[in-house]
């Protein structure tokens, strides 16, 4: 078992990190506010405070937006906690408190803490546990409150989240009801570990257990013939959108909409570290082998299909017609984090850097005013533009969208990663679980790790200890003279202080598709690190289709756009369109020209006007 | 200007084609007669002649089935119409002409025709034109009268077409509107080349003429607040959708619906043809090159989005998530042809015969009763039954559908086929367009056209004349000696009777995309003759994705599966599994084993159990 040292006693010091945080404290969060408030003129409305002052009392308006709205806030106040951690910000502190009076306001005094509901069907809560997301919400809440009251001390809003838990506690723990959209599961878990209050993981368990055991509860309300839906397409999802078709033990592949699924599983991953119970560690264990080996994009993505923003199948993942949405791929690092937790394995953090370096950070644009939700792997603009089957992928990043689950999760995510570097086990050895320049003091413990280009020092401050430097897949780790290529490189600190430096060179290496991947074959990857690089129109010019990598020497060239990450080149060779004479399809071999094909890190896609952009290149 | 010699005069010979048509004959025509009952066990609902027998007064129903349900009656029609005009079938032309007797009854006094409307909306005729398709049914009705009236010499059918047609020009000749799914145009045209009636084609004339022109007429439709929607889908569509987004005249670019997009073009080359009219033929030609170089798969399929089934953009040809209906082929031939008989130019026949040789006729099972609608280009079974993505893509046959349109249309093509291979010009020159086995008579001319394997003899009798034997784009023709890649190959027929042999050699060849389609790159495509040649599960094993073609020497092997075309072989490289070692993504290059690619015509796939299919296969 791992225990990570959190947020609040942990601080990100590289540059480039801390430029991404301060964007999310100066411009995203701020931004976000606004967004919230309704006042960024063009943006799609959020309706997001303005629910919240009905619910109070505060005007009289109807609910706008969807019925999970509130989680903007939820995520945002999250965000903020985060960020407070790092930095005082008595303006953003402000909002935030400003924000905990108003959900404070808006709690029922039963503790039932919803807009949608108290506004619009106040005597029918919990009768769409599928689609209503009541309890989705409450964990979001139940989230930003301990993250809030870790960050600043300050505990009103812990004791809204607590009132919230006791009021599910009180109507669920006899019932069959679950979560169609989990998140409670999770949350109350956080809300256990930080307040010790069992009942909180009782709950957390419970859900957990009735979920898709003996008589279908899905289906109960399906029947119901009181039953109000809220979207008419979900009439077509069965209960493997829902992870609810199997009891969680017996669930072994990867199903249904997939941020659910990251959810779930990370609650799954939570209750097994903490019971120790075996078949949740296995079926845990099950479910992220064949997330990773099944079911997953090289970048990190999951979700193969649009509708239902889904898994599908073991081996199908499309490039084009994907939804591999940002939010999903936070779950995986959240799921890949608690693995590592669980088991003290590292390699689930692999998974971790793939989902955090390409997707997660994909996600939001350099500005921290557009975001990515669906993250392509092959984009030809005029394509998405005209064929309805690519509607849901966009070639720039969106400004804000009217279901705008992605943007926030992104500000929560980035600046909580502090939270994710370090890790003591249960024998006290210390593991720099990822490589980012950071210090922390904790438990006796004084560290910092620096960073200058490859060149890694981490100094330790502190009692005799084991020290375990993760080696991420995609490096070489270089200790004492001696190369380490996976797994960790051991050191023993004897105590006091010490500096041991280290360097972390990554691996350029082109990667290939299994061939049960349809649309694999003769294709390509190229990855440095951890990043996985992307031709773009931009450097290539357009139809990438008709670029071909003849030579897998590559060579690096500095550039400054990439927060310094270099460009890579390789040969090539372009097929002559002339060979086609105008037709579509030709029999005589085409003709080919030597070319470049200069790759770009993939998660800086899309940043330099609109054009095709490709990650699987075809091969000679 | 072509002017073929029509199927009533012409009789196909070939053993293949035959059996094919016989097939139509007794069992495909039979069946669906009995679906028409809905007499087939386990079939979905017809309704057809049930809304008939309703619409006459002899029962008291509702409407049941789609508000084109009609046209299924109407396409059997006419494909009893080509077979009866091959082989008497009192059978089935007491079935006909009961048919008839029910439509005749089912006929409103002023001759209206409909029984959707007739039985559900009486006061609403003509106020849905976008979607109500009366005029589509209107028009396969004629379509199958004219044909029913060449082929038995009968006129009743006939009157009540002309019926119909009356009705409709004192209705439309001085309004705006038109019909959401063209189909009336062209074979409006046909009763008017049938009868000599000018109003018939006045009247197609002036559906084409408004089209698209002034204030949009379905924009107005749209508008009207009394506008009775029959499908919510449809308000996503645009005019595009509809061919009405420009007048026809300006119309450059193939757009929307690929059916409706094929009857319209179908009916303007037809009017261009007679008018001579020259921006109405430019407008054809322009259309038909945008689809032959930009829009069209290999398989001579159209239509690459699913949503609309229609067409998207220059050069999106995805192979896996297409439409490629065989309705919509069947419509590509209908142009094509039409082309021909306007300019004299043999060249549109290569795209009619590669439409024909692979979508079409891969449309319709061995045994006659089961069909597909799309024609995916590459199937992964597992994949299309957990993809919705993928929903409408079948990796087998089905038996029949709700809506049932490519089943009949099919029935209707394969015996009116011989009506498409002779032809005479301006000159009185003969032209072979096609070449299968058949003879005809008339005109002074006594014609056959033998086969034996590659050995043809064009026995003729008759005045002097010039004959232009059109070569098929990939075979060689040799005739006398000489050898012919493209166009016609001429003779000068002395007078009298005279055997002209000729050899058809089909060349087998590798096909490349142009580097502009986004799937195409790195793969190529095996044709032998019309015939594109695809990989099957059945004899390569599964993850085609994982075979790669090494060497482009092919070899045939005889086979009796396939009505006589050989398998094709190539020499391969197969991607070793165990390179992956249970990983999705690998580093090291992978191993790879040689082996046979076999392949085998496209058309005959998916009739030996559920598999794996590919036409574009990875290259080395």
């Amino acid at each position: 078992m791992l225990n990570f040292i959190p947020f609040t006693k942990a601080r990100i010091n590289d540059p480039v990190w801390q430029k991404r945080i301060e964007l999310v404290r100066t411009v995203v969060l701020p931004y976000q506010w606004e967004i919230l408030h309704d006042r960024v003129p063009g943006a799609e409305r959020s309706y997001c405070i303005r629910n919240f002052k009905a619910a109070a009392g505060d005007i009289k308006e109807r609910h706008g937006g969807m019925v999970f709205q509130d989680t903007d806030l939820y995520k945002w106040l999250e965000a903020v906690a985060y960020v407070l951690a790092v930095q005082a910000d008595p303006t953003l502190e402000a909002m935030a408190d400003e924000a905990i009076d108003l959900i404070s306001r808006a709690q029922a005094q039963d503790g039932y803490l919803n807009t949608y509901y108290t506004l619009e069907k106040p005597h029918r809560r919990y009768t769409n546990l599928m689609e209503g997301h009541e309890l989705y919400c409450d964990g979001h809440f139940i989230e930003a409150a301990v993250a809030y009251a870790k960050a600043t001390g300050k505990t009103k809003v812990l004791d809204i989240a607590l009132k919230v838990a006791r009021q599910l506690h009180n109507y669920f723990m006899d019932k069959p009801g679950y979560p169609g959209h989990p998140e409670v599961e999770l949350a109350l878990i956080r809300l256990y570990e930080h307040t010790g209050e069992r009942f909180c993981f009782d709950l957390a368990l419970h859900f957990i257990n009735v979920r898709g055991v003996g008589e279908n509860y899905l289906d109960m309300e399906r029947q119901d013939k009181e039953h109000e839906w809220v979207w008419e397409d979900m009439k077509r999802f069965d209960n493997k959108y829902f992870q609810a078709h199997a009891p969680v033990r017996e669930q072994d592949t990867a199903e249904g909409h997939s941020v659910r699924a990251m959810y779930l599983y990370s609650a799954l991953a939570d209750a097994g570290r903490i019971t120790g119970e075996t078949a949740l560690c296995d079926a845990c264990k099950k479910l992220m082998d064949n997330v990773r080996t099944k079911r997953m994009y090289v970048t990190g993505g999951i979700g193969s299909s649009s509708f239902g923003e889904r898994f599908t199948t073991d081996y199908d993942l499309p490039n084009d017609t994907m939804y591999c949405e940002t939010c999903a791929s936070i779950g995986l690092m959240m799921f890949s984090h608690r693995m590592a937790k669980m088991t003290s394995e590292v390699s689930y953090y692999d998974t971790w850097e793939r989902a955090l370096y390409n997707t997660v950070l994909a996600g939001m644009a350099a500005d921290g005013k557009h975001f990515f939700y669906v993250n392509p792997l092959e984009v030809v603009p005029v394509n998405t533009k005209n064929n309805v089957t690519l509607g849901h992928v966009h070639a720039t990043r969106q400004s804000w969208f009217g279901v705008a689950c992605c943007p926030p999760n992104v500000a929560r995510t980035l600046p909580s990663l502090s939270g994710s570097i370090y890790a003591l086990d249960e024998d006290k050895a210390l593991y720099v679980m990822t490589h980012i320049a950071s210090a922390f003091e904790d438990q006796g413990i004084k560290a910092s790790l620096n960073k200058q280009g490859e060149e890694f020092t981490l100094q330790l401050d502190g009692p005799p200890m084991t020290v375990k430097l993760r080696v991420p897949s995609g490096f070489t780790l270089m200790l004492n003279g001696e190369e380490y290529r996976q797994g960790t490189a051991q050191l023993r600190h004897p105590g006091g202080a010490a500096a041991y430096p280290y360097r972390l060179m990554p691996i350029t290496r082109w990667l290939y598709a299994h061939p049960a991947v349809s649309q694999g074959g003769g294709k390509c990857c190229l990855m440095r690190g951890y990043e996985v690089y992307c031709l773009e129109e931009k450097d290539n010019g357009t139809h990438l289709s008709g670029l071909y990598v003849s030579d897998q020497v590559v060579t690096e060239e500095p550039s400054d756009l990439f927060d310094g990450l270099p460009v890579l080149v390789a040969q090539g060779l372009r097929l002559n369109e002339q060979s086609w004479q105008g037709e579509l399809y030709t029999s005589t071999t085409p003709d080919t020209s030597p070319c470049e094909a200069r790759f770009i890190p993939y998660r800086y896609w899309g940043n330099r006007g609109e054009g095709e952009m490709r990650v699987w290149v075809n091969m000679k």
